[in-house]
């Protein structure tokens, strides 16, 4: 019954189902899968979970499996191989693909090169449209997402794009240079992903050609691969914050799980080890008033959850680009009265609640004073930290988090037990 | 200088220019912003920057920055206006143009018929591709991205999709049914924007037709409008978490600020005292030994660490799809045993270092102890907290983080002060 289900499903559905199994029943349905797909599939899944199908695939399984797939897909899945079978496969191909393929493993996974695909049609600016037209009904299929030949020189510098639509919607008698557009430059083959999304994002382009730095074209990038792009940066965001990696796969085996995570908790616990000390300052504070060590945990909690709520929007606009140097300091001084407002505000609800609960005037005026400092402190640390830790060329959605908590954590502690150390014990 | 600039620019980079900016200064470049360009720019910008745009505009403005925009685009921004503007400025449109925008303002902004546009070309199935050239050419110039036409009878009922690169490279004598695609299958209008965007990821589409539930061809949904839901799909999990809407203005203003964020406070104030009034349960136990009031935070922080990972990774999956109720058991599971299996690694580490700092073993073996009930209460709270969300309809990516939290901080210290009283005082 399963087959049956497998062989009617498009590979990216047979994909997402083998992301939704535990890994044991994953490497049961593999072998069931049409060999003929499995590239395909191998194409839709993440990381983690293809090098798991990958291990129990020789280099002729491999072979056949990429054998129908685009460059680009190929390329993703030999870089997940170990070297030395990844350059088996290589050997086994015919040499022009081989060329074409060997073209973008040249470029970084996260640049333009790595993204591009090589399967691109290209045309002479001096010929007329009606001849385009011939020349593509002799060509054949066009590859897949083809809504643009790209018009290059004798010696294959980029000229120009020439849109299916403008083919068929334009008089045949014009020449492609007549017809074609420059509205979408070329992108270098060494720009970023992350640049790359952002320039699809903001033009709504489909697919661009890329180009060396002489203005060779090497191929082209087309919107589905970007698409990838941009939720893997936005899950970036999300999973690095609690110490995970985009390319997690939720059902990995236990033991990975526990290695991946426990290092995370190590240095949460150092973290939590520096806020014990700080409380460890006053213990005897602590046993002249019981009442601070019931209170202390609200004071850091708040100043913990105004950072992030900081913190979390900065990240995001680092990741839209949307931060410079002038509209940082308007970004602090906004965020800078917004914590200390809403501390503000806060503070009384506090203090009037501790009063009413110890019955102590003064104990209420200290974790008011205290709860203002942590959550003003906690927001210039909301935006200070994301920003530092760029400049030092750390990822903040990584270290962010715990460096803020550290922060609020501390200076929580410190602000309201030394205040009551001064004005109440 | 501003204005030159601006004048060079992309409606899409002018979009994020402003959207860079602080509000005011945001307002004082609007007016300098080609008109003709507005439109677009207006289509580019997040809501709640939008919203500050449009302030000063009247129905006149309105109307003429909308003139040229794709009927989708106008839309969002007709969405963005109070009911009375709306219909002023629809009422202002010629009839061809109110028609066809009213249809897609008969549905939800997150369907699929609120995502559609419906700039399309129609051709009939008979024809033949040489017909079809012919009627292309005099047809001008296509709706953006257009990569292909639609095939429908002469009820409107869609037939098929005839991509133009089938158009360019099949015999010209082929009839359109010959030559047309049933690869992608129409969206229905109510299909959510969530289910249509999985779609185009999966399949990797540039563009889908949408049709209502008697098969009617309506419009098209095109790839960068998708994009724009991926987008806000993932930021909406990241901001959600931390008490944001992914509408939020990076740069709102500092009063709208502070409302806004207060509300989550509030709600975390609560889950604080709750958590406080836990603490305040073993107040005589903390006077008798005040290393408990030191070492409890490591408790709470820990699991509430070891929790958030947890939470995190659901949420990702739930956001992709992958959970269903067989797996939902295996992940139970496995997030157990991950979650308890730290528990006795870092139980042992922290129960070894309290030892040294405070030379009392029983002390040791009850932090640890509220270490390992802890961890695993997390890992379980983890699960079932945003699966339980979900069921009863509230968003688990908003309200998570707050209740696992809360079960950590009050199972953390009452676990560790509890053992603390029963064992040692
Ligand atoms: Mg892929
Ligand atoms: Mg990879
Ligand atoms: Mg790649
Ligand atoms: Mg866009
Ligand atoms: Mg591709
Ligand atoms: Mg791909
Ligand atoms: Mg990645
Ligand atoms: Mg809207
Ligand atoms: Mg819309
Ligand atoms: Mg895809
Ligand atoms: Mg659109
Ligand atoms: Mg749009
Ligand atoms: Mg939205």
């Amino acid at each position: 019954r399963m087959r049956r289900l497998l062989a009617s499903l498009h590979p990216a559905e047979t994909a997402h189902l083998l992301e939704s199994l535990p890994p044991k029943e994953r490497l049961v349905c593999w072998p069931i899968i049409n060999p003929e797909l499995r590239g395909e599939v191998l194409s839709y899944v993440g990381d983690d979970v293809r090098t798991g199908l990958m291990t129990g695939m020789d280099t002729a399984d491999l072979l056949s499996a990429t054998e129908d797939l685009d460059t680009d897909d190929v390329v993703d899945i030999l870089q997940d191989l170990p070297g030395h079978v990844m350059q088996e496969v290589l050997r086994a191909m015919n040499s022009q693909r081989r060329r074409r393929i060997e073209a973008i493993l040249a470029y970084e996974e996260d640049t333009a090169g790595g993204l591009m695909n090589t399967d691109v049609v290209t045309v002479r600016s001096d010929i007329t449209l009606e001849v385009v037209l011939r020349y593509l009904r002799k060509y054949g299929e066009l590859p897949e997402n083809t809504d643009s030949l790209y018009v290059v020189d004798h010696q294959d510098k980029y000229l120009g794009t020439l849109r299916l639509s403008q083919v068929v919607s334009r008089s045949r008698s014009l020449t492609v240079r007549e017809a074609m557009s420059h509205q979408v430059d070329p992108i270098p083959a060494n720009m970023s992903d992350h640049d790359v999304a952002h320039r699809f994002e903001k033009h709504d382009l489909i697919s661009a050609p890329v180009v060396d730095k002489d203005n060779h074209l090497l191929g082209r990038i087309t919107i589905d691969d970007v698409v990838d792009v941009i939720r893997d940066e936005a899950e970036h965001s999300l999973l690095s914050m609690a110490g995970l990696s985009e390319d997690e796969d939720t059902f990995a085996p236990v033991k990975k799980s526990i290695h991946r995570r426990s290092v995370w908790l190590g240095i949460n616990l150092l973290t939590a080890f520096l806020a014990a000390w700080v409380i460890g300052l006053f213990d005897t504070t602590i046993e002249k008033l019981v009442a601070l060590a019931v209170l202390m945990p609200i004071v850091a909690s708040m100043g913990g959850i105004a950072g992030s709520q900081t913190l979390t929007l900065v990240i995001r606009s680092m990741a839209l680009d949307q931060l410079n140097d002038k509209n940082q300091r308007w970004l602090l001084r906004k965020e800078f009265l917004v914590g200390m407002a809403n501390g503000v505000i806060w503070a009384i609800a506090i203090a009037f609640v501790t009063y009413l609960w110890f019955g102590n005037f003064l104990l209420g005026i200290m974790i008011g004073a205290a709860i203002i400092v942590n959550m003003t402190a906690a927001a210039v640390a909301g935006v200070m930290i994301p920003l530092g830790l760029k400049r030092i060329g750390i990822d903040p959605a990584l270290s962010g988090s715990v460096l803020l908590t550290t922060v609020t954590d501390v200076v929580g502690f410190m602000a309201f037990l030394g205040f009551a150390t001064l004005f109440i014990v």
